[in-house]
């Protein structure tokens, strides 16, 4: 069985949600991030991925896979027929990637990484100071589509909602966005993103009690 | 005929990498990031993209594609024989796409980035605190290993070369990992490769001349 190292809440829960819109079982280990421990036992996450990050996933060979755009990507090839990805070979795969690194590189390790991780406003100021410029970039794309790429749900849609949710702990309003905040409604509408959601929101909760 | 919009050293300096070992012609655009001009005829760049940041790929069709991760692909796959990228469907393509976001999102928007764009050692204290320990992924990867990904030359390593080129003057002296300084020597005595940068590095001086 497939299994992801995830920590609650954070960029893993795009992969959770796209392993529950595929409809693929899997053991879920949760991991503290500060501590670099893996819940279950207590042992090293380094002896299961040397970055120490989450996604980390598990592949049926044994073999570890991490970054959310490969892990994302593979996690939607394994069941080709729900399309949470364009087809091997469509122009629009190439569309999902565009989005998968930009919500990974400019959304996340821009913005959100800095914000949660360094926490001094010295390191903040020059990141906040450009992130409406970036978040205008999804915003006009989704003035008038349902979703990031060809018409329907895909992990690039996973990836971007994710993001959209942490903004607002990282003190952006994205009510500022209306085609933004009404995206995040249409994704957390989605039963299985829900009940994702739930999932982490709950274990987030344990934690900090 | 493909058309790319670049900057000399920028991450653009991949993607020409990439069309050059896959023998592709091209027109080449520059354009001056702080101006967001095209040094062509002094248009505003925002016309071609509204992130305003470079590599954009002008496919056949006239769609413009932007990211690195995402060009990179697209150019591999429009020369399949070259094996620039593992074949779709083939597992090495998600450890393509692993290193392809790593370098995007680690190396580049978490360190590079903020050294170049933001210049003030406030912001840039943290990421700097970090990069040690960013390189010594791939440096322990190469310690044993040719190439990236599957004992051959793919995009992923054009990514990679360009973002250790970069690291000397981001002030990070790759000697550290001696690994990673040979790697970078292989890469700059591939022809192509070094026939790119020769280009890139000419047009950086008449910049600043
Ligand atoms: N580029 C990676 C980023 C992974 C990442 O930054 N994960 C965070 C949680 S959202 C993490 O585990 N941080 C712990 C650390 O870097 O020490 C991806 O896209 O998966
Ligand atoms: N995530 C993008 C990053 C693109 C990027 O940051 N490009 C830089 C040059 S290396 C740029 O054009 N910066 C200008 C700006 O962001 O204003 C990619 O991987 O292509």
């Amino acid at each position: 069985m497939l299994q992801l190292y995830f920590s609650p809440m954070a960029c893993s829960l795009a992969s959770r949600i796209a392993l529950m819109e595929a409809g693929l079982d899997a053991q879920y280990h949760q991991v503290h991030l500060l501590t670099k421990t893996i819940v279950d036992d207590g042992s090293d996450f380094h002896g299961v991925a040397a970055k120490g990050a989450v996604p980390v996933l598990v592949l049926e060979n044994g073999e570890r896979l991490t970054e959310s755009a490969a892990v994302l990507q593979y996690i939607a090839d394994l069941k080709p027929e729900t399309r949470l990805a364009p087809p091997l070979g469509d122009p629009d795969r190439y569309r999902l990637q565009e989005w998968l690194s930009f919500v990974g590189a400019e959304i996340h390790k821009a913005f959100l990484f800095p914000t949660f991780w360094y926490k001094d406003d010295g390191s903040l100021a020059k990141p906040r100071a450009r992130i409406a410029q970036t978040l205008s970039v999804p915003a006009t794309h989704l003035a008038d589509r349902e979703f990031l790429v060809g018409n329907r749900f895909t992990v690039a849609d996973a990836h971007l909602a994710w993001a959209l949710l942490l903004l607002r702990p990282a003190g952006v309003d994205i009510a500022q966005w209306p085609s933004l905040s009404a995206y995040l409604e249409r994704m957390q509408a989605r039963p299985r993103v829900r009940e994702a959601i739930a999932t982490e929101m709950a274990l987030r909760k344990q934690m900090t009690a």
